[in-house]
């Protein structure tokens, strides 16, 4: 096997990444962006050897705590919860909540063998037991398994006496009715609320 | 900025690779591909510094003659121009072609700045000119550029006594004539020939 076939198959550990798309990014690559690519080398060494989990939130971090976490400026009484970082990263990006997050790497799948210790959340446990969070938003993904472990980290909190709180579900904004799913649309019927 | 943004804007260099494909992959590598991520990085380094092109028909290769060209069981009488190395890979897998290859790695475009010498004509010229190759075959992609470096190529082949020959245009085995665009069918119209 040829080193052109090597680093053919080796992009294909990326995520939609085929055959003939491993083809074209290598060929890519080697005809119009060798500069690119070595940083590319570079970086991915340098990422893949450093990054970890953030001690408090377990977001991907470079340092023992990550700067959300480290930052003076988030309000500590605020703890939102998602499945994953990229969820936080959404999250952080579209709204301009100030608080803290609390990244799962995961949901609730006991037949995939992911439990609570797998989700930290021993320490989701110990730091809602601090006493310093008053609400947990939780912003898990709302599917089957996403929803499971919403009802788990309701009861966590409310354990701690810290109040759960759930994003809320309906008719997404300029979506037209007609191509609403029937789950989200009867959702959104029975918790209608009254105009303003 | 984070090393984590750092490589979700390494990874945009790949082609069709937008913000949030990236971002995708990144995370993905993270969480579950940190091998996989260390050994693309090395791959990479190493192909983007090793593979250069062969002194003989310009394709990729990490030695200065490649495989295909250093074989002494292809055809040398026959020598077929392709755009690309992506292209030669296509008619080496679908054809049983046994002669060699030409990557001319680019097509004519003056606008663009890419003359006969870009695409190593003077190279070819001098190929031509030791007299072992019988036949040019010209498998340049049938768009206007391509169709004038086709042309080029022929006169080029034809000074040297070379046979120029084309790849035969028509209409697509297993298409249906319904979508065959009418470029196309037109010409295949006017091409048609005897039944066997």
């Amino acid at each position: 096997m040829s080193l052109l076939d090597d680093l053919i198959e080796a992009f294909r550990v990326l995520p939609g990444v085929g055959p003939k798309s491993a083809q074209r990014m290598a060929y890519h690559v080697l005809e119009r962006e060798r500069a690119g690519g070595q940083r590319l080398a570079d970086v991915l060494a340098h990422a893949v050897e450093t990054i970890r989990h953030c001690e408090r939130c377990r977001d991907f971090s470079e340092t023992d705590v990550c700067t959300i976490c480290a930052s003076a400026s988030r309000d500590q009484q605020l703890l939102c919860a998602v499945e994953s970082p990229a969820d936080r990263l959404a999250i952080e990006q579209a709204t301009g909540y100030r608080g803290l997050y609390f990244v799962l790497q995961g949901r609730l799948s006991p037949l995939d063998g992911i439990g609570p210790r797998e989700l930290g959340l021993d320490l989701l446990d110990r730091r809602l037991g601090e006493g310093l969070v008053q609400e947990l938003i939780i912003a898990t993904n709302p599917t089957v398994e996403g929803e499971a472990t919403a009802h788990y980290l309701a009861q966590l909190a409310r354990a701690h006496r810290v109040r759960p709180s759930r994003l809320a579900h309906g008719v997404p904004l300029g979506g037209e009715l007609e191509y609403v799913d029937r789950g989200t649309l009867s959702h959104a019927f029975g918790s209608r609320g009254e105009m303003p």
